[in-house]
């Protein structure tokens, strides 16, 4: 009964390949733009924003207070809902169809929020949207992609994620990208590793605690604990491993961060899901330092084993990787991110979706027309299997993390 | 910024009074039309499909598994989420969203739903949307409905609701009505007061056990105690003052409601909230049994006094209408749901807003125009102040009844 319409092109827009488009870039309600700490999605739209304006279009960012950009800024609230809380659905509602409202103001529509998919499929046959998926899978999001899919333009972060749900229809997979500007190429690496991430079962930074320790390798943990489930897993499984060689920095700024990281021997990535991209490694690899991670999702399109870091499958061989790291090219891994994950080749790679959406054409094509639009890396079948975890991650609905974490 | 469009009418529908119009009604995702035990919205939503199908309408129900009922029905989850989890938000989006990409196929659609205006605003200018204002102000409804007023119908359930956020703009106010039949007339009245409600604050049980002990009469408690903070409520307020003159009935069937309903001396009704309607009242009422009630938001529109109930702003008050019960006529509680709140009147008044909304007319005037489709009842401004709780559910943007509580 769900109506299969085309999704049209908007009127009056000069699709000649270098008109100036007009963008309604709509980020999550709760973090700002950039966020100040802790916030991938919104790292990645400030990326984003900032190369669209570069390359002369009209962009309008509807963000959350605090944000900077150089767009038009809209706040539609006062003050952002805190992370986690489950009232906050008001807000995110509020937050979200605000920015809606002004979708017939633009020729594109692009959406990162959670409701936005359900919002823009109700504009069919007007502005076109797109949709950057940059959550994980879940039994919910799979099911509600599926409703859409046929009315507004889905774009994956990595082959990964596109194939762990091969049958939606996507636009376009385009990576995430970075300013490389603010990642300053580092060759000079000192004998520490570096763990960046949510305190989370997903990221298990009690891994990278032990195998910088078997290592022999003090450990710099760059960390989000804010929400109460991140601090229960904190104190339950971090605080009681914790010693004199882990040194802990609480959401630094970017610049604090980039230099840790550019400083690290590697990045230690010990992941136990499916990782839908996974912008951390990107950032070291930037600043001339390898990642030594799990292959899981993304990872091993981002991390070119024995070349920008290593793929690990057990806590003995990231032991084994942190030593062999020091063989490793620093430059390597900054050329690598240079071609494939810029912030310019995100920002290109964006304005061909947005032409290709407002042409009508290779919409049908569950994303194939576009195919160009990624790097040409081969999207590598792994051989190790989902863990226990992220396949619980995949089936508990109440894992929803475009919800309880919107910048997961 | 926000496009002012005005509703327009839906193509090939024929206006002419009698015809039959195609009615997508959309119930919120967790509870059956009609509810097994509680549920207000559901109950009201049920008694409006039927009485629209007996008028000879086309009409499909979006409701949850479980639902009964004579129109088309359609079940977007298999299985309804838990009430009160926030996680839930999730599978309201997949309920809502599913039954919105139905829109074109309707002339009307009728939405019940907390992010059904949302929804229903990417519409503008194909089908009209209607949206019933079933809950109580809460800082962000006020909000959120600001945003959408000029592109859904929004009709209120009371004048009292619409006075209280006056500056909306409104279609319509409609009074929920009722099934007569299922709810028998009885004359004979017993030595015992009632209590129908939820176990919250708002409700206030405790004060009808208080006011019926000093009474000396006993109580018959129908309640709602499901959610965490229902029980909650019950063990600190309630459990500790329970008695052998009070008798506790967790959400019996509706045949056995109305069976106590119409026995009782009367109902207590000791809110402390502006209660947008306040159906058990119009319930009691059918059966012939007065209302002992605080006069605070709808419910000096629905009880006469003096004449139906009393009105009574201490449980002193309270106590004295009690005895004085006994002097009202059972046949004048039942004339006054016949004449004002029955079935009928309510599926004859939503034919009339629909009619109205398809025909562009008079949905700028405020709801101006459609005043002839409510009782005749002044409003009465009451001298009796809200309280310090309302003022509080007013304020707190996390008292959002549209979502944790969707049938409110």
């Amino acid at each position: 009964m769900v109506r299969n319409d085309l999704l049209t092109v908007g009127s009056g827009v000069d699709l000649s390949k270098g008109s100036r488009l007009r963008v309604g870039m709509i980020a999550p309600a709760w973090l700002p733009v950039p966020p100040i700490g802790y916030g991938g999605t919104e790292r990645v739209v400030a990326v984003l924003v900032e190369g669209l304006v570069a390359r002369g279009h009209d962009v309008t960012l509807f963000a959350a207070a605090g944000s900077v950009t150089s767009a038009h800024l809209v706040t539609p609230l006062a003050t952002p809902p805190p992370l986690g809380d489950p009232a906050s659905v008001s807000d995110d509602l509020f937050h979200t169809t605000s920015a809606f409202l002004h979708a017939g103001e633009f020729d594109i529509v692009h959406d990162h929020t959670g409701m936005g998919p359900a919002l823009g499929a109700m504009l069919t046959g007007r502005t076109p949207v797109i949709h950057t998926l940059h959550g994980p899978w879940t039994a919910f999001n799979r099911r509600f992609f599926g409703l859409v899919e046929n009315r507004v333009h889905l774009v994956a972060i990595s082959r990964a994620q596109q194939a762990a749900n091969p049958h939606l229809r996507y636009a376009a997979v385009v990576h995430n990208g970075i300013d490389l500007s603010v990642h300053p190429f580092n060759p000079v690496k000192e004998d520490f590793l570096v763990f960046v991430g949510r305190i989370s079962p997903e990221k298990r930074p009690e891994v990278a605690i032990e195998v910088a320790r078997a290592a022999k390798l003090p450990l710099v943990m760059v960390v989000k604990r804010r929400e109460p489930a991140e601090h229960a897993y904190w104190d339950e499984f971090v605080a009681p491993i914790l010693g004199g060689d882990v040194v802990v920095l609480d959401e630094p700024s970017q610049a604090v961060k980039a230099a840790v990281l550019g400083r690290a021997r590697a990045l230690l990535f010990p992941i136990d899901w499916p990782e839908p991209f996974g912008l951390v490694m990107v950032e070291a690899m930037a600043c001339g330092t390898p990642v030594i991670a799990c292959p899981l999702g993304a990872v091993p399109e981002v991390v070119t084993d024995g070349v920008t870091g290593f793929l690990c499958s057990t806590p003995a061989q990231m032991v084994h990787a942190a030593e062999a790291a020091t063989e490793l090219r620093p430059e390597d891994c900054r050329v690598r991110v240079e071609q494939c994950f810029s912030a310019e080749a995100m920002a290109a790679a964006y304005e061909r979706v947005y032409r290709v959406a407002l042409d009508g054409a290779g919409s049908h094509d569950g994303g194939a027309a576009l195919e160009g639009l990624t790097d040409d890396l081969a999207h590598r079948t792994m051989s190790v299997g989902i863990s226990e975890r992220a396949k619980r991650t995949e089936e508990d609905p109440r894992v929803d993390h475009r919800y309880s974490n919107p910048a997961a």
